[in-house]
C-alpha cells in the first residue's frame, strides 16, 4: 500500500495538504463526488477527470447488494469496473443500513437487514465488511460502524460506540493491507463520548480518521460544536474526513476546524433536481424568466455547460425532462464544487482562509431556489 | 439556400449520394437520428459528431408546443439553441398531431388539436407550420399533411389527399426560401392515390419528396408494396425520404427501392430499454448470462461504450437505472446504426448491395432480445 499524507500549507487550524496514493494524488481539503453504483450519477469518468475530480466515493452497501463484490471483483475490480483510474473511497455501509434498510437488527457480531431493493436478509459483520471493501478494490476503506438517530439516550449512544470500538479493532485485524483503512469516530452528540471514541481509534493507528454520525437531524449548532470539539482531537499528521457533509457553509466551518476531506451528493441530487450553484448564490432553473435568456447559466464560468448552453436551453431541457438536463446540471455543479475547493485551498495556501470564508458566506446565503 | 444534390453511384435502383448544404454535406442513404426536443435522448451534440452523424431531425410539434418557436428564434434559432451546427431537418408535425394529440379535428384550413403536455387548444395551418419551421431555422422543411390512420376507406384517403395537396401549395406559397422544403407522398394504402399524390408534388417542384403515412400499423407487405410502387414515381435527381423508418430490414428494402433518407427513434428508444443491437443480432443486456461478463458489449465494435465497458458493467447500469446506462447504450446503438449505413454506402459504391443485403439480412433476423 503506498499511502501518504503531508501538510503543505496551514492557516490557523486550516490544512493544506496532499495525500499520495498509488492511483494518484489528492489535493486537500478534498470534494469526493459521490459515485453511489459505480458511476457519478449521470456522468462518465472522462468527465469527472476532465473536471479534475481526483478522488471518487463509491458506496459498499449498494455494491454489496447489486451487483455484488464477487461480480466486481471478478471482473476486475471497481476501478477497472468503472473505468476511474483515479482513487475511490468505499464507505462502509453503516450508514446506509441504518438510513436504506426497512428492517435492522444490531447484534454483538454486525447488523442484520433487510435489502432496500428485494427486501431479502442479509448480514454485515466488520469481517464482511473488510472482505468486500478488499473485493472492490478501493484505495481507502473505512471500518464498519453502527450508525445511531438523533436523538438519542446517552446510554444508547454508550453502549453503541462500545460496539463500534469492537468492530474497529475486528475491521483492523481483518483488513486488507492494499488498502488505506480509516476509523470513524462516533459518540453522537456528547463530547464526552466523541473524545473516548477518538482515543480508542486513536491507539489502533489507523491511515486516517473520519467524523461519522453527524448531520443526521441535529440542529447546525450541534453539529458545528462536535466538528469544532472532535477534530483538533485527531492526529494532525493524518487526513480528517467529515462524511456525508457537502453544505459549503459547513465545509467551510470543518476547514476551519481542520478537516481534510467530504463527500456529499448534494450538488450531483441538486443538479437532477435543477437546483444550480452560481457565483450570485443558488438558483432554480425552472424560474419563468430563463424561459428567453440566451445568456449562460453563470457568466464567469468555465464549466463546458456555461461556455456552450444558454439558460433558455437549459431550462427547455429541465422542463422537457430530457437526460441532458441531469448531465449537463451535473456536470455545472461537480465543476462548481471542485472549482471551490481549488480556490479554498489557493487561499489556505496565501493564508487568506478567513477572508475566503468570509466573502464565500455571503454569497452562499443568496439562495433564489423557487 | 444552398442545397444541391448529387448521385456518385448507382447499384440498380439504390443510389449513393450527397446532399451539400450550408451546413455540412450529407452522404446517403442517410440515417438521421431522432432529436425531439432539441435534443438527440441523452446525448450532446459534440457526441453525435463524433459519431459520424450528419444530420439530425427535430419535431416541429414538440418544440412549437415546448419551449415554443419564438423564444428558440429569439436566442439564435435551433442549430445554436442545441448547439448542433450540422444540419437539422423538421419535421412538420403531422404525424405527431395524429399520433400523440388526445384530440383533433381536421379543417379545411388547418388541423384542432389539444397539447399532450398540457391539454391546451392549438390550431395549426401550413402557413404557421412554416412560420414555425422557419423561426426554427432547420436546413430542410417539410409541407404540413394529414396523416391517416391504417385501415383508411378509400374516400377517407382521396378526400385526405386533396386536402393534404391543397395544403402542399399552401406550404410552398408560404415558404422560408432560405430552407429546403420537401413535398410528402400520401394516399394511404392505394397505389393510385400514392401516384397522384406524387404527381401533384412534382408538378410544385420541390427540392425532395418524402413517403409518409407509412409504417401506421399495416402489414409489412403492404408497407414494402407501397415503398416499391412510390418511389420509382418521384424524380431520380432529387432526394427521397421515407419518414419514420428505421428497422434496417426494411432499409434496406427502401434502399433497394431507390430512397435515400431515413429517421427512426429505434436505436435511441431501444437503448433506453437495454435492447442492443450487435453484429450477431440485438440482445438485451438485462440477461442474466452478462452479470459476471467482462468482455466488450461487441466485440468488433469500435464505439465508446465497447472500447471502454464489459457487458458486467453495462448489465449493472441497467439494473441500477442509472443514467449512464442510457448514454453508453445510445452511444452504442448509433453507432451501429451509423457503421450500417456507411458500410451500405460503401457497398453500393462497389456494385455490391445485393451481397450486403443478403449477409446482414441473416444478422439482422437474429434476435437475442429477451
Amino acid at each position: 500500500m503506498h499511502f501518504q499524507f503531508n501538510i503543505i500549507n496551514t492557516d490557523k487550524s486550516a490544512r493544506r495538504g496532499q495525500i499520495r496514493t498509488e492511483r494518484g494524488t489528492i489535493n486537500t481539503p478534498a470534494f469526493m463526488p459521490v459515485g453511489t453504483n459505480a458511476t457519478v450519477k449521470a456522468m462518465n469518468s472522462d468527465e469527472m477527470k476532465e473536471l479534475g475530480a481526483e478522488i471518487i466515493l463509491s458506496n459498499t452497501y449498494h455494491l454489496y447488494l447489486r451487483p455484488g463484490h464477487d461480480i466486481i471483483r471478478s471482473v476486475g475490480g471497481l476501478h477497472q469496473f468503472m473505468q476511474w483510474d483515479g482513487p475511490v473511497l468505499t464507505d462502509s455501509g453503516g450508514f446506509q443500513v441504518f438510513s436504506l434498510s426497512p428492517l435492522r437488527k444490531i447484534r454483538d457480531d454486525g447488523v442484520e437487514f433487510r435489502s432496500h431493493i428485494d427486501g431479502s436478509l442479509h448480514f454485515l459483520t466488520p469481517e464482511l465488511v473488510m472482505e468486500i471493501q478488499g473485493a472492490l478494490g478501493s484505495v481507502i476503506a473505512m471500518v464498519f460502524v453502527e450508525c445511531i438517530p438523533y436523538p438519542a439516550e446517552r446510554e444508547y449512544a454508550m453502549n453503541s460506540l462500545t460496539l463500534t470500538t469492537k468492530w474497529a479493532k475486528r475491521c483492523l485485524d481483518a483488513r486488507n493491507h492494499e488498502q488505506a483503512l480509516f476509523g470513524i469516530v462516533q459518540g453522537g452528540m456528547y463530547t464526552d463520548l466523541r473524545k473516548q471514541s477518538a482515543e480508542e481509534l486513536i491507539e489502533m493507528e489507523f491511515d486516517g480518521y473520519a467524523l461519522g454520525g453527524l448531520s443526521v437531524g441535529e440542529p447546525k449548532e450541534l453539529m458545528y460544536e462536535m466538528v469544532n470539539y472532535t477534530t483538533p482531537l485527531l492526529p494532525a499528521e493524518k487526513p480528517r474526513y467529515l462524511m456525508g457533509i457537502g453544505d459549503l457553509l459547513d465545509v467551510l466551518e470543518a476547514v476551519s476546524a481542520g478537516i481534510d476531506m467530504f463527500d456529499c451528493v448534494m450538488p450531483t441530487r441538486n443538479a437532477r433536481n435543477g437546483t444550480l450553484f452560481t457565483s450570485q448564490g443558488r438558483i432554480s432553473i425552472k424560474r419563468e424568466e430563463f424561459k428567453k435568456d440566451a445568456g449562460p447559466l453563470d457568466p464567469g464560468c468555465t464549466c463546458y455547460t456555461c461556455q456552450n448552453f444558454s439558460r433558455a436551453y437549459l431550462r427547455h431541457m429541465f422542463m422537457s425532462r430530457e437526460i441532458l438536463s441531469m448531465r449537463l446540471n451535473t456536470i455545472h455543479n461537480i465543476h462548481f464544487f471542485l472549482e471551490f475547493f481549488r480556490e479554498m485551498r489557493r487561499a489556505i495556501e496565501k493564508g487568506e482562509f478567513a477572508e475566503f470564508r468570509k466573502e464565500q458566506t455571503e454569497i452562499l446565503k443568496n439562495n433564489f431556489h423557487q
